[in-house]
């Protein structure tokens, strides 16, 4: 019996359904295993603006910072997207909360699930077996480094920096989890274009001087998108800068049949924050068809990573594949040859997974 | 009978092999057709810091800059990769010669001959028919930024820069060719996070004022590496930045079934560039089994772009296609079908264009 307090920022779109049925399995999980979990829930994104006019609050980041974890959703909007010279914008939410809370590691599991082979675009002969651990650094980068306008606006610019201790922390964390795994890293870098990469190649270089058992390679960041959809299954664990890390995970979900399947875990310094890699997808929000899934396993994540709960986590993953295995889909990892009576919305899917946890 | 002067620029690695095929191939059209076409050979990369001291000499530049196109093949070596605190490296002559040149528009074209539906790790159908032309820019972003290093060299930066002349002119191109196409133009960026990105989206929105013919999408370069894979059909011209355009198209090479089939123009203000996407992979250099069609097609995309030769262009991805179609392979796009004898290697490949071009 353990006592926790979560916070649930299920923020924009799309976010809002899938944490929905995040924070149900959560409960569940609470109820079946007799632990006391208590819940705040805090506004990010557009939401928070409109409310607010803040993208994200100081309070909401101190309700964030005194909790042991929090279950986040996504944060967007079209109209930002649509609009831009709009100075204030929902992401700002989103990177304050990873700044201030200091989430400087992104690890984003890709796994597919044996029964979502035949949903990819990719041959299943090519994906069977793949598992990639990838940890994206997210603190840095042209994220957070100073940007903006010259020449009366008609020049803008992004700088991307990267310190040699940033670079050790998160490398540190991929280098540990490789030992864990099948001990391969690689680095993914532009060293041949970039100082930050060479600063980058450099220090990861270094650091495999003390992980002798680790099989390091060093790959450029263009090689790597070509080699994650030409051959999955030689990545083990892969580390990249924040920019590079946002496209190549993206480029992956395809690897694991949908991006409505992956979930996320940005820990650091305090209180770890889980989410589904998917954006807020306002272009299918209040259809009751986004995939819960990805929030459900961020769920996992979130009990096996900040609360030390393995079994508790074990058993939610059990019960996304048990509903896989029955053949019930959403839309996005339905394929051809699934019964259109298996193709379930969010809250039915949801559902399910609450019940075959009540039989697990 | 048209007089020209091509530059050949093997440059490093596989790219002299796979430009000594390419040559052949120009010099059989020039026979072929009438043409007078007189040669000039330059260094360029690893092979010219070699010689010269310098990744690309004033002279080499000159001389490019005075024919009237470049026939380039590759730079790069694992000497550089694996000391990152290299000072001169083979690249600055790469990127030397096209901001000199002028070379701000890379087209990259990704379309799978029909034969090698199956050399793919992505499933047939979701290939068949996919057919994009990528614009990417070439001589801005954190490529030609400012970078360096601060701190005693323990914080590394990069710059990346745009302004809105230079958005403009890559844009005109993108939406130009749309014209002559499926009327289809997809601009990937991340203007959710980047202040270059923003110009970026302003620039085409206020462009595609004038195209009301054409279509147009805003996609963050996240969310354009999933599409690629998950239904590349949806793309028909893609307009992207330097690093964006980098990494993309190199995922976008496993659309064509292999790198070794991709070519690509570097066109601009004055000589034109003719390249494989590929690099000089050193894995395979000497191996004599480097895949010579992307060079043999940036000859087309050369004769076609640089010279006005439709015809002769044509007659070069025919050729390519016939001997595709008589089962001839290199390993990188042998299928598991592929009969044994029909995997040939570069010189071989190159002989086979040769003689099908005396026979069409
Ligand atoms: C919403 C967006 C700013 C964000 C990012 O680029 O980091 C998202 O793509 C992500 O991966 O979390
Ligand atoms: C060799 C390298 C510097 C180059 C680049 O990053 O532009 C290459 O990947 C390319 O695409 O031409």
């Amino acid at each position: 019996m353990a006592q926790k307090h979560i916070v649930i920022a299920p923020g924009d779109g799309i976010g809002q359904e899938v944490t929905a049925v995040g924070k149900k399995v959560v409960e569940k999980i609470a109820a079946k295993f007799g632990h006391e979990f208590t819940y705040d829930e805090v506004l990010i994104g557009h939401v928070s603006i409109e409310a607010t006019g803040s993208p994200l609050t100081d309070e909401a980041l101190e309700t964030m910072r005194n909790s042991d974890a929090v279950l986040f959703g996504a944060v967007g909007h079209p109209k930002y997207d649509n609009d831009p010279t709009a100075q204030m914008r929902p992401e700002q939410g989103l990177f304050r909360m990873r700044k201030e809370l200091g989430l400087y590691a992104n690890l984003r599991p890709i796994k597919l699930f044996d029964e979502l082979l035949g949903a990819s675009s990719i041959k299943p002969e090519v994906l069977k077996g793949a598992d990639i651990l990838f940890f994206r650094e997210l603190t840095g980068d042209v994220y957070f480094g100073e940007k903006g306008r010259k020449n009366n606006g008609d020049t803008a610019f992004d700088m991307a920096e990267y310190s040699r201790y940033e670079v050790e922390r998160i490398a540190r964390k991929a280098f540990d989890a490789a030992r864990t795994r099948r001990k391969k890293l690689c680095s993914a870098d532009k060293a041949n274009v970039m100082e930050t990469g060479r600063l980058w190649r450099e220090v990861v270089q270094k650091m495999s001087l003390d992980y002798p058992d680790i099989e390091v390679e060093h790959q450029y960041a263009d090689a790597t998108a070509m080699l994650l959809i030409k051959d999955p299954r030689r990545f083990d664990v892969i580390v990249t800068a924040n920019l590079f890390g946002d496209i190549l995970t993206d480029e992956a979900s395809q690897i694991a049949g949908s991006m409505g399947m992956l979930a996320s875990a940005s820990i650091g310094d305090g209180t770890g924050v889980y989410e589904p890699i998917h954006g807020s997808a306002h272009d299918i929000t209040g259809k009751g068809v986004a995939n819960p899934i990805a929030s459900i396993l961020s769920v996992a994540l979130l009990l096996d990573i900040s609360f030390g709960m393995k079994e508790e986590s074990e058993l939610v993953i059990k019960a996304v594949d048990n509903l896989l295995k029955a053949g019930y889909r959403t839309r996005d990892i339905a394929d051809s040859q699934t019964a259109a009576d298996k193709i379930l919305g969010t809250e039915a899917i949801g559902k399910l997974v609450l019940t075959t946890l009540d039989e697990l």
